[in-house]
């Protein structure tokens, strides 16, 4: 019997990743670059027996149905095949993440899951190498590795993909993310689905493959200069861009809600009154607000007032993954 | 003194007009289909004496200020040229159409005065003649020369890049378009500075130049077979594409208010209880919903109860230029 247990965070991309270009390795179409946050995260315990007939798959203490399970067998496999052994496995995982709703649990989850078979089957993959594990799982699961700012070098096949962090000289610390969270239910078109859809079918899509590395360029810049409107900006312009390319889908879609209009109109309200302040979404109506620390309070007041003080989650950068004995 | 009037309906575009490649010219960057409707016109009168010491332009009893003034003044000297006069003028025009909330209000507005200055200075000008006037003052003005559903070839120089009406047996009849008004303000971004930008910066705008013939094929092709369906899936999908394009604009911006999203998600939700309708949206937040005329009252109560009936408007298929006396 092997055992191993692990807490990944989970990582919200200021330039996002939106596109495979293969979709078995995941390999992402353009480099992404994340900020890991503290607020969110997934502990999975993983138990490998030869006594098990199959693998079972609990989640917030529910057992997961056929296909989900098959999707975490599949990775388990790639686990199972480094160790050499065929052992079947239990796994329990607790997400302290709304569960698709744009909030990335998929990335804890993976991260979770890959450090825990690390553990538990004696691996010994070092952080390049599991955060190259862990993005088999699901994609953006490779930058929940590392703690603070991270990018996703795409690569070109399963050696030269993985992520690694950057370098910020702390400017991390000096950071909130304000998350307003509109919507905990089920998402309409999955991130998978979505960028599936919008890589084959958007006319839009070469438009965003043909500014992403500017934008990351300029991201960094922001980054090592420390300049926080920079950084602003840039990721603002980024997300609205990637949203922009599934109106291009066909048929097209949207993840925006009126509500995520209404939080997109606020921020624009409050950088109009002085306080610099800057959205991203991901795959879901959610709006997440980046804010110097020092100005957080009143980020977080202003959108607890235009919605509800329980819609509102104030994080902070978190770390890289860590083992639980 | 030479003395003219004229009512023009204004149009809304089911395949939109968006960015110009001859700004002084007013050429576009492609073609456009619109429908005429009946509910929003302007009427204009003018009169040209060589007493007048300068042009004059009252809209909706308002003297117009200086800017205002100085760019109608711009078009009649088309006009004036043509005639071989320099006699100054007064406008007076009464706009029936909520002014610069994105319902066009500009191609009613210069359709009307085009076809003033034709009567006025005994220009004799054909409708054709009369479109590429039009198109001088306002870019979409020339398709309001016209009734029903009109194309607007791009062309490549002032000759060639006129309206026509598109042959549909009369299947404008069967349709109603219900305005949802959710902001009667003036704009942030006019249609004008907003393609312009577009066109300028936008990493999309290739992707929306690559396609939007096909979309205008299509459509044609739905008149052709009076195909609601695929008339209403063509023209909100090259409408959402409209809309992307902004997205990636340097800086990014876009027309839609929550309201507008609200709507929107509105219609799909009638889609989804079997009522078929579909949405349109312009240089503003306000949402156009097209329809069967037999379904119109379901829907124009759908959304008086959404927002409130003074928000609601039900137009229908209208006409052509039409000289007063």
């Amino acid at each position: 019997m092997f055992k191993g247990k692990a807490r990944a965070y989970t990582n919200i991309a200021l330039i996002k990743y939106w596109g495979k270009k293969n979709e078995t390795l995941i390999l992402p179409m353009n480099n992404s670059l994340s900020l890991t946050l503290d607020a969110f995260y997934t502990e999975t315990e993983i138990l490998f027996s030869e006594e098990f007939t199959e693998d079972r798959f609990y989640l917030d203490d529910q057992l997961q149905d056929e296909k989900a399970t098959k999707k975490i067998s599949a990775f388990l496999d790639l686990a199972r095949k480094k160790a050499g052994i065929a052992y079947k496995a239990t796994i329990t995982s607790q997400n302290f993440v709304p569960t698709a709703a744009g909030l990335a649990s998929s990335a804890s989850g993976l991260a979770a899951l890959a450090g825990a078979c690390n553990e538990a089957l004696h691996l010994g993959l070092d952080d390049k190498e599991l955060s190259r594990l862990a993005r088999r799982g699901s994609g953006s699961a490779c930058r929940s590795i590392f703690g603070g700012f991270v990018e996703w070098e795409k690569g070109h096949d399963d050696e030269s993909s993985y992520a690694q962090p950057v370098p910020s000289n702390n400017f991390e610390e000096e950071l909130a993310m304000v998350f307003v969270l509109l919507n905990d239910q089920k998402k309409d078109v999955s991130s998978r689905d979505g960028m599936r859809r919008t890589v084959a079918t958007s006319s839009f899509y070469q438009g965003w493959l043909d500014t992403v590395e500017a934008d990351l360029y300029q991201l960094k810049q922001a980054i090592h200069t420390k300049d926080f409107q920079a950084l602003g900006e840039t990721m603002e312009r980024n997300a609205l861009k990637m949203h922009g390319t599934t109106l291009a889908a066909l048929p097209p879609f949207t993840y925006w809600s009126a509500d995520s209009l209404k939080a997109m109109q606020a921020v624009r309200t409050l950088r109009n009154e002085g306080i610099p302040c800057y959205f991203t979404m991901d795959a879901g109506p959610n709006v997440k607000v980046l804010v110097e620390k020092k100005q957080e309070e009143i980020v977080r007041q202003a959108f607890s007032d235009l919605f509800s003080p329980q819609q509102v989650i104030t994080a902070h950068a978190g770390p890289g993954i860590k083992i639980i004995e």
